[in-house]
């Protein structure tokens, strides 16, 4: 019998209640890495070998841990890779695969089973019958999954065609946004810079070749992503930089960059942090929300990255010496009343308590907490790394202003990561509650519950 | 209804029994920022404003995370600003200012409201009228407060008139005794160096234009603290540093440093090194207890430090690499056998058992635990946060041991931490019991209580 | 009444009954420090201060942070030294060694006492009376617990004659291998490295003047170490080291350091480097199993290591920037398929995470889990350490692949150990279950926790 029934991970009575007022709540997905031409062409899937093995590198990486073969992961007959996916699963106690997995085979296709070997051919029936249902398409899925606002990932280079189209369906509610990630403008010491510099000024219409017409081309696309409702941007760092130079120097790193030049560890993190102190600025100018993720080593694994390519599961943490590249960072934009909306994430969880202390270190005059520490994901994305972020959240700043959960996710059933967070939210507040350390108090319990859930996203992202 | 009651914290029979050992014991606090001179003149309050939002950054900070304006949080009417606190309060759930506040509520009001906006009038009248009685003065909150010792933190040139004061009044019990705080003296790479060695060197009647003479100084400062009853030092360092160099190169880095030439990194850690050094093997001399805490980034808001001063709530965490320079400058002082009785504190909770551990290699053989690691406080002053401190610790050291709580505050009314603190670790000691991971034996855990909540700072800061 | 109860750490039903599947398993103890010599000659114990006081520096630590003079811990009267450890122990609530030693004093000496000031006396003459019964020799102990395999720590040079001898002996059945532990060849950097590397030139027959040299010595002896059965391999590294150089280069600073030239940390780095590389790529041709653990400071206080040597309770945690030394090292293994099943351990806790995410980078295909974030031991192997490591591992990785528990002990009583991890593992696994986060499906329960306590390793190291 599955383990996901109403009580799920609400472990006391005032958890399961106060669940109720989470439960109905629309869905702000502020940061995923869903396709926004999947959407427009609103498309349906082959098989469920296709939702939930096609892209998903978290599923990939688990497989693999079993010692399977690559050739029945990645690639391969469908049922035979639904296979392995179904011997890993019941491996994994205790793992967040295990509760999603089967919140999305409930929620999606009704079904009560528990994913194993023996339940494998079954399962793989029912998902595949219900596929064939013309509202399982992706428009379809993100309708009954109550979305109101989808931020995708994009390049600053991206046309938004897709976006526009989305834009213009009158039966499709849900707002699908671009969000700017401008990684590889910044990324001036990975391989691909100079053809990328290019490819901006071409679709900017500025010349890249100095650092004023770089800057000139992000603010180009930053205020084109704008006009189609971008409401935030995203930053991935290896690290965090703070190494400021004149102008002039920046300018010179660039030219040796744009020339095919190796660039020194030094030179790259000058570069890199001129073009995030302007970016910055722009969010900003703009009310554009920033967000920064770092402590992330990609692609380790040179032999399957090779193979396979990126975001194919080979991605791990990595820890991050001082921490005051970051504050300085933040101070430098705050210094001239230019720190826009902030979210700050960790990859590695040891940061939890370090990014609280630097978020309540920057504040506003808005009536919202301006500098976020953003949800767990990713690697954080499991029940003891969500209750580990609110509780450092809660110990160090006033949990009521958090700005909510993410789903990260390139599926079309990952929405079910929002009544996961939801669930776990709810029984953490019903836990102080019920020990005594918060009041019974419905009228604040409930705006607590509400904020969080939804509205601190609405109003943070600007979604009315 | 208030959530402080008898049970407060104390989920267990158990817990709730042990604390009955802990609860009656004095007070020793060995570590906090309060006013001598306000004991000294007995100060009353003029409103609960000023008692809770005066000086306390801890409050400031959580109000600014709500957005609201600064206008009404450092400064302005204080009805408006006690409001700004109580629309926040309800915020933090799970947050320690919430049991906090609501204990000195409790304890020294007498009140069993909830704070919150619709409780806000009625609280403050409350406070207020009661802030008028006479026994509401600083010495009476202190007498109230079963206060067997206080430890100020003070800088090496202060005159100590007031604590003689306090020592002259004889109706006053509590030990108001000095500490030796010489951060201003080691910071060779801050403003005001040159100027305070100078100050220094006037108050100690010693030449400090050398090292030696800035050593001889500060002994001297030394001997005067311990001569008006000076238990304990105090060093706040960004990080542990130990970088040894010759006397003669120290000095020309000193000689430099007072000329007002640039310090590089690497000097101030050999000048550092050799003040503290020095301070250690003072300590040692003279049984004056070494409190070292580090990983603390300190004013990283530069517009609001500018606006507001230190200590208004703009410092965060930072991490620190290695830990050899912390081992190191320990065994320096070990190998001579001049290692004071020594406290560690990291503001980073993921140094956690690395601190148990460092304690754990400096044994003493007084028949005490000679080298411990600090109760959590400032960042880590919650309840999750103690808990980690109290796992860590018992995990490593023989907990029975611990030096136990201090409250780092400003405050008169802050006692309520070392409360907080004992519900906590009779909680925890309960828990053990309960869970069946150490005897139901009155005997011994009665013992452990009443040494960690009071004999073994007693014996460790030599109160008789 | 002692805490040792068949319910021990088994807090709900499901625990229990998951238990009664690990209980009577062999155990296959792949990482410890136990005396080949000690068990073919089967020792006798004088007494139980001999058994528990003889070496064990985790007891000794925590006796000294009693304040107990070091004359009455690891040397003087057998029973004032028994009596300082039953001073000590009851202030150790929460240490595991307060759980160890009640499971050994239960297990071992059928003895129910708690061990305190009022029992010292008893205990020792039960103990010193037990231990006079003919079974009780270090091969009675090893029978009686139920061990299928040992793997003990050996240098390249060790000449394996006790091995060969337990070997030889029909009587007895336990495996006692041997397992590869080349630091002393590695540590180019420490003392004695020079003389260590002649012996080793000696011993293998190999010209171990050159790198080349130095390469073809320890291949030899790790396939001498083969030969007797060796299935593993252990470094201690400081931190994790990948700093690539030439052959040249690395042969020109071995010459040096062999001259006794003094090496600087980088070429420290690059000798490990290659060194490193060595060993793990023979380690995949020859089927053995690197372990590679880091994050220790050894010796930290010189005063207490002069006068007791190595191993004497000195050590403590450090920290690591970065991580991508530990990832570059293992992918430089990789990336030509000579990556052997790695074990990858941290001696801080901090470090868990970080380290199941770069397991989860490099898979294998042998049906197994190739890389695995090693159990929690040393400073970590307490009640809590546990949970931390199986909730880590469990958020990150399958937890169903994990090899399991190692005791890294000198005594033959430390048996006991694995059942405090099992109780643990399956508390963890029950807790999982009882709160709805994993079906109570016994098939696939039964399996994790058969495969996790025995199974596993016996598959990992090849124990049939």
């Amino acid at each position: 019998m599955s383990i996901i029934n109403d009580g799920f991970l609400l472990k006391t009575e005032t958890a399961k209640r106060l669940y109720g007022y989470a439960e109905g709540l629309p869905i702000i997905d502020y940061h995923c890495h869903i396709s926004p031409k999947e959407i427009a062409e609103d498309i349906h899937f082959k098989d469920i070998t296709e939702v939930w093995l096609g892209g998903d590198h978290y599923k990939w990486r688990l497989i693999r841990m079993t010692g399977a073969k690559e050739s029945e992961i990645t690639s391969g007959d469908p049922k035979t890779r639904f296979k392995r996916f179904a011997e890993a699963l019941p491996l994994a106690a205790g793992n967040p695969m295990y509760h999603w997995t089967h919140l999305e085979l409930k929620r999606y296709f009704d079904c009560d089973l528990d994913i194993n070997p023996d339940t494998a051919d079954e399962v793989y029936r029912i998902c595949n019958e219900a596929l064939e249902r013309p509202d399982m398409s992706a428009k379809g899925l993100i309708k009954r999954s109550n979305v109101k606002m989808i931020g995708t990932t994009d390049d600053p280079a991206d046309s938004l065609e897709w976006h526009e189209k989305i834009a213009a369906d009158p039966e499709f509610d849900t707002l699908v946004l671009p969000s700017f990630r401008p990684d590889k403008a910044v990324n001036i010491d990975k391989p691909g810079f100079a053809d990328y510099i290019k490819l901006l000024g071409k679709v900017s219409g500025e010349k890249t070749d100095s650092i004023e017409g770089v800057k000139r081309a992000l603010t180009k696309r930053l205020e084109y992503f704008k006009e189609h409702g971008c409401r935030a941007s995203d930053h991935g760092l290896d690290y965090p930089v703070y190494l400021p130079a004149s102008e002039a120097e920046v300018g010179a790193i660039l030219k040796s960059a744009l020339c095919g030049e190796k660039i020194t560890k030094e030179e790259a993190e000058k570069y890199k942090t001129a073009i995030l102190l302007h970016c910055g600025r722009e969010y900003a100018r703009l009310g554009i929300v920033m967000q920064l993720h770092y402590n992330c080593q990609r692609q380790v694994n040179t032999r399957y990255s090779k193979a396979l390519g990126h975001d194919t599961g080979f991605d791990c943490m990595r820890t991050f010496d001082g921490g005051e590249a970051l504050t300085e960072f933040l101070d430098a934009l705050d210094v001239t009343n230019e720190l826009p909306r902030t979210i700050l994430y960790s990859l590695n969880p040891a940061d939890n308590e370090l990014l609280d202390t630097v978020a309540g270190s920057f504040p506003g005059e808005e009536g919202i907490m301006k500098v976020q520490h953003g949800a767990a994901w990713w690697f954080n994305d499991t029940k003891s790394g969500m209750e580990a972020q609110l509780k450092s959240f809660a110990n160090l700043l006033p949990i009521g202003g958090f700005v909510g959960m993410l789903t990260d996710s390139r599926s079309f059933l990952s929405y079910v990561r929002h009544e996961y967070f939801r669930r776990i939210f709810c029984n953490f507040l019903g836990d102080l509650v019920e020990n005594g350390e918060y009041p019974a108090d419905e009228k604040y319990l409930k705006k607590i519950v509400e904020n969080v859930c939804y509205y601190n996203a609405a109003k943070f992202f600007g979604v009315e």
